[in-house]
């Protein structure tokens, strides 16, 4: 095996072994974990912005988000009501399981009952590394283009829920919502596709219901089924 | 010098001695190179589409598309008229200088007034490696939010040209050009910025002078400025 890809190989596998550990932290505090993963720009913040707005009340919620630089994602998030742990991973394409651990090691974990762990926005290299998540959110954007699921396949492939943001926008970008339900099918068949706009508010409803389901099985099973 | 850093050393060391041999070769040729960098669904493809359609009565043009899967970039290229080398890079983030070592060979560089390289969509990783350009281009677009230049700083740092593309939603956006541009000079004071649309051609002619002036540059110094 070339030095190269043995090398590769083995920080996968430390990768792994943090991430089963924080996957058994996780379910020993009962807490529902989401890791989301988008392009520059889709909307990961608006959503978990919106999300803490509506689900506040009812439950309690952190975040890890991960930047190459600046915190003003963070800074959004915690306006919007989200405890939030910031991780700079300075060059940093993805967030690994290492930057996760010591981020959770600053938050109550056993007083949570959802974390999100916002990745870098990239659509390549977060795919690749496992966060101890129960739960992979794609989250894709109308102004993207709808053959995303055809061209990055690897990453929508290992998703659990593929949130369509910016419907607001379908008809001035020229987006078919046919044709990139019928990439994502392509790719699998029973992925959860939910179409919303968190500038508008449409669909939202049914993205927090998601959550929702996702805490509520995490209450009946704590670890992770996949 | 821990083992994996030492490793993306001499992986970068390599590509280093690779690119500085195309960019010899580019030289001997006398074909300017430009190399395209963005977020997916930023509008790469839509941008060279346009150049292809406007400028090829007028230059001798080609593309070297990097693509993680599919063809169906290098289809639009084609069928616009731009002959394109396709390197589908399996799982690969970014373009490194011996693919598109090896896709040039399959092109007649010394035919050529112009070789664009359409980089992987990704914001992060493809700015680490040299492909023998003479200029990089980031293209950005108005729905990714106008903050990108500061949270993606080491990309839009490394550009000569920073083309901002879907100026047409910049209102149904609310994409501030005054925010980008700010966040753009706090960065590079110098940095040219490109403000266009490729759906309504708006912008488009100072895009298409950007790449005349840099053929012209090549005739005159082949070789690389900086």
């Amino acid at each position: 095996m070339p030095k190269k890809i043995r090398l590769e190989k083995q920080v996968l596998l430390e990768n792994d072994r943090l991430a089963a550990r924080l996957a058994e932290r996780f379910a020993e505090a009962g807490v529902f974990v989401a890791n989301l993963m988008s392009s520059p720009g889709a909307g990961k913040t608006s959503l978990l912005e919106e999300t803490s707005r509506r689900l506040g009340g009812e439950l309690r919620m952190a975040a890890v988000n991960g930047d190459l630089a600046t915190d003003r994602d963070a800074a959004r998030l915690r306006k919007a009501g989200l405890p939030t742990e910031l991780v700079n991973t300075g060059g940093g394409c993805h967030l690994n399981a290492r930057q996760v651990t010591d981020a959770a090691a600053n938050l109550d974990l056993d007083a949570l009952d959802v974390l999100f762990i916002e990745n870098v926005g990239n659509l390549v290299c977060p795919a690749g590394f496992d966060l101890g998540e129960h739960r992979r959110v794609v989250v894709s954007s109308t102004p993207e283009g709808d053959d995303k699921p055809a061209k990055y396949p690897v990453v929508f492939h290992s998703a659990d829920c593929v949130v369509l943001n910016k419907m607001d926008l379908v008809e001035v970008t020229g987006f078919s919502t046919e044709a990139f339900r019928a990439w994502v099918r392509g790719l699998r068949p029973d992925l959860v596709i939910l179409e919303l706009s968190c500038r508008t508010g449409e669909g939202l409803d049914a993205w927090l219901d998601w959550v929702r389901r996702g805490v509520a099985e995490v209450r009946e099973r704590p670890g992770r089924s996949k």
